[in-house]
């Protein structure tokens, strides 16, 4: 096993390897309020590792659809008042059901009605996970993240640190990707080097890291464990499709095809991994 | 053939195999009032069986748009009450134009919502197939099925039965995928056992078969042959894209290479098919 | 170099080899308003080609997303009122920021709606590249043009004369794509004979063109340049994607891979290009 880990934690990479496996025996129900662009990647990566996906977004079915529900992903990639209204009741159906509920607040900073909206949602929802970038995160902290779009700028920030005081600012577990990957929960920082850079020539592979996070949220109540493993599970999927991949195009058919076929404990041993107390 | 049929049942063979042959030649053009997370690949299934997809659902258009098509899709995947209006005007449209229609209440049963509109279209504009799941069916006839999201549950239920009283009771086609097919007008019922597993690993196969289903309706005012060609079709396509994909991601590529290379006398000479009068 | 161009037309052809390798040097944000049905599609040719997509479409942060862009497209492909406003708002945003605006009139001609919305925004807004096929174009002409759907009848047209006569009408660069692909600015006319049938067989891909267009334009101010680059690069992208897809799943994912990887010198060398005074 290729951790940096003490041995006592070895429980922690056994909880980490148990969350696919039960995915695919749970199968969870995983409502998206999500956006357009994405929506067909993220409903077949839920597909690919066992899940199930829906995507209602109407005021009018929301609520009584997060009740089937294991978990909620809110994705704010293509935000309208519509959406606005529906993520909030669809956030709080969840509450009400006890549904973990990850945020993904896609180009936070880069507009301000984007950050006034996953600035809403973190206040009238509660949020188990928020998946982002690090200019995402900055920016719903208050800080001038420099956006492009919707990608952050690949400035240095100190996402290790954005990560605690992130989690511990909203209450919740913050799992921001990047070159490396951070997930805090205020108590412990995970860090992950897995990946691959044709993660950035594929769009939307943020939004499929917060819906694995979410399908991994349903199965698995320690929300660090759950985000560290969705995240180490797309990092390694990355780097094996990376292999079969010969550009964007066919990287991004083999994530699915080896989304479907990692388990947990290829996973483990795949693992570049450090977990902290912080 | 390996084809449980009487000798004289081969003109129902013919029939089915033209069918493909018909798409390819006439080139019809099917509208579809979709959902946005399955939009592109009923587009690109249109093009490799040789028809054209139109996808335009604004209440300002979509009758023009109806009247210069020769079938449509509702499919109510991604419901609101703007889609509503809108595949309300263009089955009228179509009706009034003569086109076949093909409903595919995505969820009935999951949301009261979902039951609700889906009975408002069979109320309002006349149908020619209804191609849905066991479970939405049942939903649609006022039987408790459990549905998980926009999922039938792999409850035991009387598919063909379900086919047949809903045929009647509806007065149309009804097509009722799983993993057989069933297919019944009220006078015939066409079990289909082809098919495969990883269908199910693979966002919106339920909605591309209802697209086939209008496509081949298009060309055959026949409706239990036009149905059981498009199920019988996207199961050996199905069958021959297994061979070829190593997981969902190139078992969805495969889909459409073979959707565009499979031919009528291939398809009939694969298809696993029983067909009884009831 | 199979170029039908004097001599010292090869500063021409050296504009065009450099316009992709700008793209990836400056990494150029391209805002879309557009389509649900390719939007997916449009994202990931923008990854692939080096340049950042962004999608945001809400009238509450078009104009202060577009501000951050280097170019803007406008594509009618699903339109609607709300639709319409925001194309209104970033197109005149982008105006005020002096960055260059594709639009493609999915559709001009099929309904009134659409031709009545193209003539809207060519009015509203200065467009730089007008990319559409024959039908569009004489449609926005005041020709009737045989439209099925949203795809232009295969029946003949002057697609030369065509792109001249709107580029001078509407005061743009018209690039008109088809089996050969035209592009004028009323004082030059490229002639383009690469490309691939299988291109007819994969949605969206005249939408891939418009969004290349954006990209290259984002980067070379002369738009003739921008906009037969960007044709001539899809053209010959088509025809190695072809070599090494068996069908349009593959052929699609092939697309995404090949854009990642042709180079300035190799779509200059690969080109059938003509271009003449007009």
């Amino acid at each position: 096993l290729n951790l940096h880990l003490p041995e006592h934690e070895n429980s922690f990479l056994q909880a980490l390897a148990r969350v696919p496996v039960k995915v695919k025996k749970r199968v969870p129900l995983v409502h998206h309020i999500t956006n357009y662009v994405v929506a067909n990647d993220s409903a077949n990566a839920m597909l690919a590792v066992g899940a199930l996906p829906v995507m209602a977004i109407s005021g009018k079915e929301v609520e009584e659809m997060v009740s089937h529900a294991q978990a909620l992903v809110i994705n704010l990639g293509t935000p309208s008042e519509d959406l606005m209204a529906s993520a909030v009741m669809a956030g709080k159906s969840a509450n009400a059901h006890s549904l973990p509920v990850v945020l993904d607040p896609v180009g936070a900073g880069a507009t301000q009605y984007r950050t006034k909206n996953a600035l809403r949602i973190l206040r009238e929802v509660k949020i188990g996970v928020l998946r982002a970038n690090p200019g995402e995160v900055g920016s719903l902290l208050g800080y001038r993240s420099p956006m492009r779009g919707v990608e952050a700028e690949r400035t240095h920030t100190d996402s290790a640190a954005l990560a605690v005081q992130a989690s511990r600012s909203f209450g919740c577990t913050v799992a921001i990707t990047g070159q490396t990957d951070y997930v805090s929960d205020g108590h412990k920082l995970s860090i992950l080097y897995n990946g691959h850079h044709m993660l950035t020539r594929v769009t939307g592979t943020g939004c499929l890291a917060s819906s694995l996070c979410a399908a991994f949220a349903a199965v698995e109540t320690d929300l660090l464990v759950a985000s560290t493993a969705a995240l180490g599970f797309l990092g390694v999927v990355a780097e094996r499709a990376a292999l079969k991949g010969k550009g964007p195009g066919s990287f991004r058919t083999a994530l699915f095809d080896v989304m479907y076929s990692l388990g947990g404990v290829e996973l483990v041993t795949s693992l570049r991994l450090e977990v902290k107390k912080v």
